[in-house]
């Protein structure tokens, strides 16, 4: 059996229908971001437009100050498990951060917020009796993995539809039901009708279980995400959430009631048996955390500049799709097309957006993913329009030609 | 459905076997390892017996510097996928050092060791059409836990016992085979017959699958492992490591051929859809293995501590499981009887060892896991065996009495 034949094969059929993926070899500077240095092909310095360090937390002087401080006091890992020998004050005053943040009584910490999916819905699956998990159509991988792992029977309900939803949740009876869905998602940017699912669950007695990773340290007066903005978090059992995207750090997290979180702590496999965060990591994430609870000013000046990137797609006609969140795809419908304008905006203008290919977005549904932040400057956006809008009138022209 | 109530139940259960487990609040001191500050009951200071940082790599200087320096320049997180932005020059070096350190052709990072099973193993079985893996019995719950997600057939064989492999394998045929197993098993500290499992696999065709997470930085010349150790990583295709144990600070990998990487780097979900390690972190590890690749001086000091905790524990009659690694298991085989012992160590001696119970070992295998390590000085040994000889010599009485 030649093993590598295979997986050439297979990585071949990928290069031939454009998905396959080549990483951007990047190093970000504290203080310069979204300009980075660029260790690939195209211009020394260039600016990130596709970060999910959507307001630049990583480098935010406290949040770098609790890194450095903690790991010069408490050294590089947690040396274990949570259970053994892993569990560090730092990870204890999180999980107490995060609970307050989101209301509740509980939090819980995972590797990444993958595995939180992963691991809280595989646990509440595969451990509540003859459950059944109502997923909403365009859920995250983590969740599907999460669901499938369980081995729970799954109903899945027209994205962002309650009543489609309410119809799928009377056909379950008595059965335990979980309602899992996400509040922002990331691919088109557009918000869960989070009120209506919480009718709709509250009137079946099932449990609300959402994903806010696109949307913590972003939404709501203290960065508690959307369901926080629209004085929801109460009705919600469960919320997932990451450290690793508004926070500007890493790792996952769920927060519920007490018993939920020992519940998940008690018996679920990803979480017990993996090493813990670096209590330096979960320093950073708290102070990270503390931060945008009490400050409005990176959310503030993001909604600006992604309000005015808009407005200056709108004026030069570059179609993006519209949505109510701070995520703004350029729809290109095409791989290799989407590879192609991202290399020439790399090495022409010094402009880094990842093209978004199949597995993360359906197939013809490739798109440019812009994520515009605080840090982004007036001149930023002005540039990265003049770009867009010199390869349009390309396209355009290439067009007449042909 | 009153879900808290679920919840309770189950939790009661767990608490009435005597395995519902209560994490140490721990605070690291960088210089002061494996002595920490202790919030939670018992003394303020103790010393802990069973970190995973085996070599006390999480406190080290270089390592240490190297996270502080990365967080100063480069910030707190990747800010995303490695795909999209969160590929840091730091982990294309990262995995070239880990290329290296195995004498593979490429290297692939993960959220953790765990993940790096599961996605590995998931991805492999689940895209090699027809695949069947053969798992040792005493595997991991990660490979467990990958195996299942992949849906290939699955064959159990004896715990390192090659004959029954032999047997095993041949009885699959033609179909392609993967042989998964790990070196050095961390509850019981036995080690695979390495040579033995690659001569049946190379017999029959099959793909090689090591986990050397307990052995990485600890064995081997250059801290390559067990495989290092025999001179056997060339007949291994996939080599599978971690950052959180002896290097010190957060992670996992693999590592093989460059197609083999390139596969799961562009298949598995777990590794596409998650968001980078953040570049201290992944600077911290370099930092780590570059350190032991180089210096035998945290190995030697290491053999040297376990050989002699070993003799005083012979001398004073207390019984440990025999093995060849750097593991003491002491078996208690009761769950409550070995979280007494845990928390009279912890309240009365200034001794942490968690109480390991189901469902890490099987139910009745309760024991107390001992990693004696470099910075553990021969006082500390002496009142470990101290504090175990009076616990023995009470249980003794004890059993006198009733």
């Amino acid at each position: 059996m030649d093993f590598d034949a295979l997986f050439r094969t297979q990585l071949d059929e990928l290069k031939d229908e454009g998905n396959y993926r080549v990483f951007a070899d990047l190093e970000r500077r504290c203080g310069a971001f979204p300009k980075v240095r660029n260790h690939g092909p195209g211009p020394d310095k260039v600016t990130v437009w596709c970060s999910n360090d959507y307001l630049g937390m990583g480098q935010h002087p406290d949040v770098v100050a609790a890194m450095v401080d903690t790991a010069r006091k408490c050294g590089t890992g947690a040396g274990g498990t949570r259970n053994i020998s892993g569990t560090a004050h730092h990870h204890v005053a999180l999980e107490s951060e995060l609970a307050d943040l989101h209301g509740k009584e509980d939090a819980l910490l995972f590797s990444s917020g993958y595995v939180s999916n992963w691991a809280a819905l595989g646990t509440l699956g595969a451990r509540i009796p003859n459950a059944v998990i109502l997923s909403d159509a365009l859920n995250h991988a983590s969740m599907i993995e999460g669901i499938r792992h369980s081995r729970a029977d799954k109903v899945i309900w027209k994205h962002n539809d309650p009543e489609d939803l309410d119809r799928k949740l009377a056909a379950c009876g008595d059965r335990p039901k979980i309602v899992a869905f996400e509040s922002v998602y990331s691919m088109d940017g557009d918000i869960a009708p989070i009120a209506e699912i919480c009718d709709v669950a509250e009137k079946h007695g099932a449990m609300t279980y959402i994903d806010e990773v696109h949307a913590v340290g972003m939404y709501g007066p203290r960065g508690g995400g959307v369901a926080e903005r629209e004085g929801l978090m109460h009705r919600i059992d469960l919320i997932e959430g990451t450290l690793g995207k508004a926070f500007g750090t890493f790792g996952g997290y769920i927060t519920g009631s007490a018993s939920l979180c020992d519940f998940i702590r008690s018996f679920s496999s990803g979480f017990i048996f993996t090493t813990a965060l670096p209590p330096a990591v979960a320093a950073a994430a708290t102070a990270s955390i503390r931060h945008l609870k009490s400050s409005g000013v990176e959310r503030d000046m993001q909604k600006r500049q992604v309000a005015q990137l808009r407005a200056k797609l709108d004026a030069h006609g570059i179609p993006h799709l519209p949505n109510p969140s701070h995520i703004i795809p350029v729809m290109i419908k095409d791989p290799v097309k989407c590879r192609m304008i991202s290399d020439i905006l790399m090495e022409d203008w010094g402009i880094y957006v990842q093209p978004i290919n199949y597995p993360t977005v359906p197939k013809g549904t490739e798109r440019l993913r812009f994520t515009p932040g605080p840090l982004h400057s007036d001149a930023d956006i002005d540039h990265l329009v003049a770009a867009l809008n010199t390869l349009w009138g390309q396209c355009a022209l290439a067009r007449r030609v042909a």
